[in-house]
């Protein structure tokens, strides 16, 4: 049988120091725990558009179908703040997104005993966090239309458009409850259902999900406003959290800053089994491609290779090698190791990015 | 010349109760500061709807349009949850501010001295925080059309639109940009230009604003996400943050909890001036109806008086008495008189709503 395929997309900015290190990694589970994956790498992003004159060519596109996983780095940088909308940084990563119709995005909030003391918040209300924020990737604001800027009398008005279908709305609650069962059983659904139909919805359907499929699952719904104060009040009452792709990215933004360490946070995009049975997937880390850092050393490769720890569970049902992986981190924190943006205390360890990467290879 | 008049809603759960305290303090005012207001009560919310059918009748809609200020306590309660959306009490509350035009919705996070442990935030993170959003409150996805639930092939779809016009960004962001000059004068807008056109008209016409009109006041732009993150990391290094209605519902809750005790903000909702200068004008606290500890005594009466001293200072021009409402309410707070949900420490004297009033009358 041919051996698993990954599609390396290192992008701009702290990308591709960081997914080095990654590559680090997969090679000692190709040499020492015989997972031998046939990795290809590419362009996206900035750095595609330097080459192409768009943020992902069709060729890539093609490649990341085809591919049993797909790994990102991070996308933009300031060179391209002055670009057309539509060529952006950013715009080659919603296209996977969409193309790949990733429409269920894992994002954990996991606070690590060794930095706890890093959140802003309180120790004793962050120690311990676990929480999973489930985003939908694929629809909402993002992509509804009509979208754009028109003009209407003398003056120009903006317009997005908030959409979502029963279907849409199933497919990510089901990836919710799914979870929930292998976590905490809880699901907390967040939306404007008190201003907004399309969020009347959401909550009619998420409920309907949860009657039919999953009663055993512990169901609540909470307005995203309400959700955003909560978080900050008692983050430990939340298990999963479901939510749409706009209040998603907000809420999940805020959840990750309060473990105080986005450099250590992973995400997984998920959509439907292909055919070989692995759903389409995307691994990318939640902090962006810093670029007042990039190419000098100092980035956290962590968030990274949590990245492909969750490759390995959710692509690959490596659920062994990723606790493995998992477990090295936790120890080369709790060792003190630390990378520029995790140093604190006197007594620990600085490192570069490449010596982070080393010292987790060491742990495994 | 006939005294200003003021028209109180009271609503639903606890805002009868914390109502009743800024009567008396209103009384105080007019008995001992020669400020005597002509004050009326009518109905809105859940308790409109018991009467009228609707959450705001034609008549007190009229009412407010023709006073000088509104004060408003809180809707909504799970008696009325399963009412139809179109008459659910906040859509009396909804109804007042578009049709009243109140497009600058003044929202103060601000952490007092005597509470500072009460923040899920460390002290030095919180300590001093002061900072002020201003939420566009009349257009955006709340009210844009077409929006609703329609069935399309055989399914539903929930659909609402965001959408705002030049005119529309630029006088929020004017009342942000004059909020600043009296404040530390700076201002971060906030939007997603990276993924909405909304978000990109939304940033493109902030800064002609600014350019133009107000060169002198620093400006700042961040995506919403961002936004999020960075008041959980370092709120204090906001000054005034101008936002759309929909990021600055979420936003302005997140910066509301990270003082701790949402039972001390208020908020202003402001539109244009009428013919005698004043704008048009809603003040309500920011917390919500309570229903869990409505009637028992138990509410924290502090937003709703905080609400009327922003009614002093921006409906009515008397800076010196709001300056001396919100001194008092330190004075109490400093002398430990504690509603129960400000109870922390042992030697704090615990009170009710009405002898939270009468100690902030004692302390004027
Ligand atoms: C880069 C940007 C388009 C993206 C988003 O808004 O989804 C990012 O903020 C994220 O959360 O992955
Ligand atoms: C009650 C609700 C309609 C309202 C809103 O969403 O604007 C509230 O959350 C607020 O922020 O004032």
């Amino acid at each position: 049988m041919a051996n698993p395929s990954l599609l390396i997309l290192p992008g701009d900015g702290i990308g591709p120091e960081v997914m080095a290190e990654v590559r680090k990694i997969i090679d000692w589970f190709g040499a020492k725990r015989g997972l031998v994956f046939d990795v290809s790498e590419d362009l996206v992003g900035g750095a595609a558009y330097d080459v192409h004159g768009v943020p992902l060519s069709d060729e890539t596109m093609a490649k990341a179908q085809e591919a049993d996983a797909v790994l990102l780095g991070a996308v933009g940088g300031p060179k391209y703040d002055k670009l057309d909308f539509s060529v952006k940084p950013e715009r080659g990563l919603l296209r996977l997104r969409k193309e790949m119709d990733l429409f269920s995005n894992l994002r954990p909030a996991q606070c690590f005993d060794a930095l706890a003391d890093f959140s802003s918040l309180k120790k004793d209300i962050i120690a311990g966090l676990d929480i999973m924020i489930v985003r939908e990737l694929t629809s909402g604001v993002y992509f509804g239309e009509p979208r754009g800027i028109f003009t209407e009398g003398n003056e120009r008005v903006g317009i997005n458009t908030q959409r979502y279908t029963e279907s849409e709305i199933a497919r990510v609650a089901r990836s919710a409850f799914e979870l929930a069962r292998r976590r905490g059983n809880k699901v907390c659904s967040m939306e404007k259902a008190n201003v907004m139909e399309s969020g009347i919805l959401w909550r009619e359907v998420v409920q309907e999900v949860h009657d039919k499929e999953y009663p055993d699952v512990e169901l609540s719904h909470m307005y995203a406003d309400n959700g955003a104060m909560q978080l900050v009040r008692w983050p430990k009452q939340f298990d999963v959290i479901v939510t749409d792709n706009l209040f998603g990215d907000v809420l999940s933004d805020c959840a990750a800053m309060l473990t105080g360490s986005l450099g250590m946070l992973p995400s997984a995009s998920l959509g439907a089994p292909m055919a070989n049975g692995r759903p389409k997937a995307l691994y990318e880390p939640v902090h962006g491609s810093a670029p007042d850092i990039a190419g000098q050393g100092k980035a956290n490769p962590i968030a990274c290779v949590l990245s492909f720890a969750m490759a390995l569970r959710y692509s690959f049902d490596q659920g062994n090698d990723a606790d493995r992986l998992e477990k090295a981190v936790e120890k080369v924190l709790a060792d003190g190791v630390r990378t520029a943006d995790l140093m604190q205390n006197a007594g620990e360890t600085p490192v570069s990015t490449s010596q982070m990467g080393d010292a987790i290879i060491a742990a495994l």
